[in-house]
């Protein structure tokens, strides 16, 4: 059981951000990615659409007999996290939740900000998690379109990203944030230039940084461990193949990727 | 039979940028207009799949009567053009042939340029289209995949669309071009930014407006145009609905939309 693999998914290509920063804290884990490639981007898409994609991802990854499905996608973390719990019968985390978290736990002035895709922020996800977690904070949130083209053009220290950043996040200055989520799987690429655009002393928080923190709270928990020492295997699958997708999927994953498997008629 | 109306589809919203130079140019023409915007964008996609989403959404415009299809979008017309036509049992139309014929009735250096999705780009279409027309000419192709976000986020006139626009376009310059083909239907929106970035002689193609140009055209050879001189019906439709389509799209459009439908369960 335990050396079954964790399952990851994810509209395209930004999880595997998050894949970067499990294979970091649990480098002996198994990991099953799947990047819906041939739907990608479902930051655009209706609640309703997304919901019936995020149950078709699940149920890919259960066909691979994974022990745990880590969403990997801040969009369907935010509208779809209970779809995936009931069609999953294996243990769920989501990057939201994490996130919400690890902003609550690193604000002194409990004034947060979340960045994200429109989906994201219109969802409110993460304000009501982080309402949960403290009635009292404010958050504030806005949606960066820009961000994820620019991550994927590799644009990560041009001035034009820098430009982008500074016109986006300005008004955190106003709001006197001290924490800032990075609400989309694909910032963390951007992180140089999100840091320089907002004030020195915010906190960036990393969701997928939480998300395998939680991950490994709760294979301890649930005794999931892989017990091996040896080196994981990591499979990618994807709906379509776009030459793209290694391409940019290294830079991303911060290591090889291998061979890239395509997945049948899922697309239709 | 004249007064059925004119199929236009698009992968998603940029399309409506054709529609406007269709009711420019055929002020009576009927038309309805279908965006796949829960599978947008095709551009990243593979061709297979993009030549299986155009079979599925010529369906569509079959099923509603029209007289004559225009795929108002660069990546299909590059890569399913031979699929359109066989679903459809009228005359079809896509932006790459009208294109690359008013390149090439513009040019006198006999260099053109053509910019794209990476799709469009990579396919070839254009240069091919323009090699048919005139063996001897010079094609110099580049994808802009920050265009279709920055024109989506109405960034026209702004200083990033600028410097964006300068960095993609400067090679052009030592190619000495003296004709740029538009390829990509959400380009029109950004033509300003454009213009500033290549020398001021070089002339902008806007496929669209060809495309116009020979639907017209089409429709005298067939004898096919709407008598009627009433304000004609313009019908929207859409695969998936974010309050996106019609914010933005009556940008494209250059006029209201009126109501938007959803079709069935077309996106799954």
């Amino acid at each position: 059981m335990n050396s079954k693999p964790i399952g990851v998914f994810d509209s395209g290509i930004g999880g595997l951000t998050v894949v970067r920063a499990l294979t970091q804290r649990l480098p002996h884990e198994n990991i099953v990615y799947f990047g819906d490639t041939a739907r990608v981007p479902y930051g655009p898409k209706s609640p309703q659409v997304i919901r019936e994609y995020a149950a078709q991802d699940v149920e890919f990854l259960i066909s691979r007999d994974v022990k745990m499905i880590v969403i990997a996608c801040n969009t369907v973390s935010g509208v779809a996290l209970d779809v995936v719990m009931k069609h999953a019968k294996v243990p769920v985390v989501g990057v939201i939740l994490p996130g919400a978290d690890a902003a609550v736990a690193a604000t002194r002035k409990r004034r947060i900000g979340v960045i994200g895709t429109i989906a994201t922020v219109n969802s409110k996800a993460y304000s009501h998690a982080i309402r949960l977690l403290d009635k009292e904070a404010e958050v504030f949130s806005r949606a960066c379109p820009l961000f994820v083209p620019l991550a994927e053009e590799g644009w990560t220290h041009h001035t034009v990203t820098g430009l982008v950043a500074k016109e986006y996040l300005f008004p955190f200055k106003l709001e006197k944030i001290d924490t800032l989520i990075l609400g989309c799987t694909h910032y963390p690429i951007l992180k140089d230039a999100i840091r320089t655009a907002v004030d020195e002393s915010v906190t960036l928080i990393d969701s997928g940084e939480a998300t395998a923190v939680e991950v490994e709270r709760i294979l301890d928990e649930k005794k999931l461990r892989n017990p091996s020492q040896l080196k994981p295997h990591l499979q990618f699958f994807v709906s379509d193949l776009p030459a793209k997708f290694s391409e940019i999927g290294e830079r991303f994953l911060g290591q090889k990727m291998g061979r890239i498997n395509k997945t049948g008629e899922f697309h239709l």
